[in-house]
């Protein structure tokens, strides 16, 4: 059963460390690297990030596919033969970044670290209204978005969740469908962590900011594609939103010409909330691929129905 | 039973503020206000911030003196008459309002939040080694340290305490005394929670620089005179330490001529860490001038021999 990795935006440097693992862990395994491959007909499992548009057609006897990293939007935007089941990976270390990263955010707009810099610059000693007080709401009641909620919780901070749909699994109540306006009520930070559907693409626009509070705080997280961004400087400037801290952007690396650089409320970085550790997630994909040699149920397998 | 608040350096608001809790709580309480206190002999509370040196003194029938906010060292720094009870304030919510500053300062040295605002200004994208690992070390094993543990630990981040003795009853391992070698070692993110004492004034000092890990990232919370300012810049400079969050300072405001504003490397908020709100204190201190009238042990009180 033979194996191909489909990254062509991954460095070279990266490529080699995910091929060193794999070899590692299935010593003698038959892998394929794009753009090399030949034998089309012996890929039975592929291995994707940002793969070209259509490649999926190429491989006529494809068994599973595999997205390199938490998200398959990347996957979905394209063909995928049907039957063919989609794997991703669940990182407790990209859990960690991604909740540590949201908490920092949390934390800088709740204790105003912003000004503090802008009063450093200045030499002000102003001690007036230290704190903004704040309620957190995180739309995504998956893997992240319940961590997220943990993690602000413990810290005695109030915070509620929102939802596509109602899921018993789910250890935190929370708003889900018609619910959004109750749940932007109760909220002045919303941190956006859904996955990427046709159904949440440009989810973060004017419409929704309008429903917002005076003054809320916007954290994504998520995917560029999630945020209209010409819709969020006109709202950051009309005080819809006092600001935002994002990591991802429609275009990466973000284009130098793009306003949001100059947007002195706007905080940038560029997407590392959370990074895919390849040792952590090779060993998922061999364990797919041995489970799939052995007729074995799969891991981390998504749903192409809800399309995460 | 009289009571006196002793407070110059409190605003007029501030004062009002408490005059109006004392009254609605103890209705018909004989209160006088520095700097219009004649009845001398009929104060036998004094409720202090900041007082002017050996004003105790004056209070021949002095039974219990009460700090305005957590601390002691105002109080312990100046004459205190033997056999008169100090009490200090504890309030959950300064506790919250501490953690989750030390918290935002931890997690802005691991995800480098200066690196990615200097980034943005230079229109910079670099997505390279996105997380600075970390330990924290907290020094000061008291409710505030105690708390910081328990939140950083929730986090997934691996900390550790150091105290000046053993004590039984704090719920985390840590080092103490001689160890503090050993507790460094251990170490790349300093938080000093440390009470100001004798035997702790200065203790953040350049001897103590050296023996860090080099690289080591400070945060004071406790008090300015916890650090000898003049050791910290060329700590930094040498690479010994990596930076500082700073909320307090020797002199305070700071001055504009200080060398800190003007160091990249520090981070300036105006003693906000956590502020004593007069809601939270006033009640504590009713509560032991009642104690005190009904003769029943009085809640908060400090160890003179300890100091805190």
């Amino acid at each position: 059963m033979g194996l191909a990795i489909v990254a062509p935006n991954k460095s070279k440097k990266e490529i080699a460390d995910w091929v060193a693992v794999f070899n590692e862990l299935e010593p003698g395994i038959d892998l394929q690297v794009y753009p090399e491959i030949s034998r089309m007909e012996e890929v039975e499992v592929v291995v994707l990030w940002q793969h070209p548009k259509g490649i999926l057609k190429s491989f006529p006897n494809l068994k599973l596919i595999c997205s390199m990293g938490s998200g398959v939007d990347h996957i979905m935007a394209d063909y995928v033969p049907d039957n063919v089941p989609i794997t991703r990976i669940v990182d407790p270390r990209l859990t960690f970044s991604m909740t540590n990263y949201v908490v920092m955010g949390i934390l800088n707009y709740h204790r105003q670290i912003l000004r503090y810099m802008r009063d450093k610059r200045t030499k002000t000693w102003d001690m007036s209204q230290p704190e903004i007080p704040i309620t957190v709401g995180v739309m995504g009641v998956g893997e992240l978005g319940g961590d997220v909620l943990d993690k602000v919780k413990a810290l005695g901070i109030s915070a509620v969740g929102y939802g596509n749909r109602p899921k018993a699994t789910f250890r935190h109540p929370y708003y889900y469908g018609e619910e959004l306006q109750d749940f932007l009520n109760e909220v002045n930070v919303l941190v956006c962590l859904l996955p990427l559907t046709e159904k949440t693409e440009g989810f973060l626009n004017k419409e929704l900011f309008r429903k917002c509070k005076p003054g809320t705080y916007l954290i994504n997280v998520a995917r560029g594609r999630h945020l209209v961004e010409a819709d969020l400087i006109p709202a950051i400037e009309s005080g819809q939103l006092s600001g935002a801290l994002l990591d991802v952007f429609q275009q990466e690396p973000l284009p130098k010409a793009h306003p949001f650089w100059e947007q002195e409320q706007i905080t940038i970085t560029p997407h590392i909330a959370s990074i895919t550790n390849y040792r952590a997630a090779a060993p998922q994909i061999i364990e797919n691929y041995k489970n799939l040699l052995q007729n074995s149920p799969l891991i981390n397998e998504i749903s192409k129905v809800q399309g995460y």
